[in-house]
Order: structure tokens, then sequence, then C-alpha cells
């Protein structure tokens, strides 16, 4: 059944189609320091974090009401960088509402989407600007920067009430990860990665 | 209780951020011979179309399943003209699972979101290269070109079980119309708006 409908506003919000940046609300912003255990290379992020802390991505969170007929979206923007050979990323999730897809459109930047079920199924969708990348239902979800000066930028929206799981990621990994390798973007088995 | 999950595919669709085309999928194309009775000015309407036949505009449709765990998503193209003093249009419509929103993320052009309820409610939102707009549940909407030579294209997302009711707004009209006075986009009542 569906819930009551209350919200009767629509809603005017600028993502700037260059920087990905709303004039109109505050991202929320995922620190470097915030990012540990989720690198391959735990030695150079500690070295990283030692000459300082710097944001990996932001994106936005508009607070929408949790309601299967609402749908929550904005823009995240990832920045360039790598920890040792693994390029910037964001720490992925399942929606805690585990069936309930995404979708991203890229407008900047040039990346991949890295997503994996629970049964150990992996897709990996390239994105550059004017892509659209479809996330299955019950996939993880991340967002892999592989330009060595652009940020990825990307407007997202998903089913308001799908919630978000990240701590299965936090603790497991992926079981995939993209490293660069004699210059180019290459996937491999994450060593790091846990089955339970 | 959510529907089982058999799509575990992601997906790549390029939607090009200058046109909105797409060169994966092919629009549905929606001609002016097609609006008949949608405009306020049907004698204008009649007398365009004895001079030949054009698109008014274009969307896609990916065949997505529909299930409220998937979204449904691409871009419309709006092309600019008038019918009269009357802004070309979508037709717009309600969601067949009323209580459902939809997202629509501005790439190019100017022009309104208009939207309307069963109740009466409305509500116009302008729409510019980065603005997002919110409709929310329960909203029928209607995409609105007030440039003179700019197509206006948005990218959009909805829920993939939502469906499409275009017969109330057929038969019925939105209560409100956006047409040119003075050369500026004004509101207005509709005068062949029906209640039944």
């Amino acid at each position: 059944m569906m819930e009551q409908i209350k919200n009767k506003k629509s809603k005017n919000i600028k993502f700037n189609l260059k920087d990905g940046q709303s004039p109109d609300r505050e991202p929320i912003k995922r620190m470097l320091s915030q990012m540990e255990g989720m690198y391959l290379d735990n030695v150079t992020l500690n070295k990283m974090l030692s000459l300082g802390d710097r944001v990996v991505y932001e994106f936005y969170d508009l607070g929408m009401p949790e309601n299967s007929g609402e749908l929550a979206y904005g823009t995240t923007i990832l920045y360039p960088g790598k920890v040792g050979d693994e390029y910037f990323m964001t720490k992925g999730h399942f929606h805690a509402k585990i069936n309930t897809a995404e979708i991203y459109y890229c407008i900047k930047g040039k990346g991949y989407l890295l997503m994996e079920n629970i049964e150990g199924d992996t897709e990996l969708q390239e994105m550059t600007p004017g892509v659209s990348v479809y996330v299955p239902p019950a996939f993880a979800h991340r967002s892999i920067n592989i330009s060595k000066d652009e940020p990825l930028i990307s407007f997202f929206a998903f089913r308001a009430d799908a919630g978000h799981d990240y701590k299965t990621i936090e603790s497991k990994g992926f079981r995939k990860l993209v490293i660069e390798q004699n210059g180019h973007p290459t996937m491999i088995n994450n060593p790091k990665w846990k089955s339970k």
C-alpha cells in the first residue's frame, strides 16, 4: 500500500551544470580522513593525511520525505586524485531498502560507476558527460574518478525511502577495485575483500 | 510488498548534453497534428497544420521493467514555437499510480514546468539550464518552452511502475495556461477547462 501523500510542494533547486554546486543548499562533504580503511594502500593514505586533510567528494541530501512515492535527488561531485594507484572514489553503498534502483546522469568528468550485488555479480560502466548509468535494484554502487584534473559530476535520483546501507561496504569492501596500472584504469580483485 | 527483482543489468545510455538526443535509442515524437484540442486557439492550430505537420516534442521511453523498485528515465526535448499566443508545450499527464513524484533536470533552454493536482492546486516553476524541478506526487505536469529559438531539454526520472494517465488532461485540460501577453509569459485561467 502506498503511504498517504502530504507533500504538495514542488521544488526548484539549481545544480550548476559546470561545477555541480548548488547556490540553494549546503553539500555534505566526505574528507580523506573519513575514508580510512576504504583504500587498498592504507600506508599511503596515512602519509597523505599527515600532510593535511582534503575533500574527496561532496553530494547533496535534500531531506526529501522518506516515502515510496517521492524521490531523492541532487548532484555528486568527486574530485580527482589517487591514494597510491587507486583512484579517488566514493565509499559506495547499498540501499537499505535493497531492491531499489538509482540513476546517474553524468554532466562532467571521466570515470566509472562500479556496482556489485550480494551474490557477487559485478557491473562496471564508464561515465562521461551525457552518459546515464542505471544502477539496477540490489546493487551497491561506487563512483570512481579517473581524470587527472577534472571532478566527476553527476545528477542522481532514487526512491526517497530507499535509505543507505554504508556498513556492508565499510566492513567488507567491494570485490573489485579500479586502480591505475601502466597508466591505464584496470579492474582487479580486491585482496582485502572479506566474504563476511 | 516489493516485487521480486529479476533485473540484474546496469545500463549505459548516452543522452547528449547539447541536444538531448541519444545515439543509442529512438525517441517517441509528438507531432503538432497529435496536439489537436490541446491548445486554446484551435483555428490557428488548423491553419498551421494546413501548411504542414511538425514535431512539437520528443522523449525517450526505455521500456524499463514496471516495478516499484526500478526507475524510468531519459530526456525530453520540447521545440520552440507558438500556437497563436500559446507556447509550445507537452500534453502533460498524471501518473497512473497517482501518488508518485517525478524529477526534471534542465540542461538547455528556457521555460516552465506547470503542475496541477486534482484538488486544483497549481505549481509553476521556471526551468533554465542547471535547474532541477521536483514534481510532487499526485501532480499532473507539463513542460512549456518560452524561448524563441532554443529547444527546452531536460533529463527526467520517475518510478518505473508509475505509468501515464494522459486522458484526464486530454479531456479536461489544465486549469491554467501559460501564454504570451505583451511579449511576456503570463499564466492565465484556461477558459476551456472542464471540471468534469
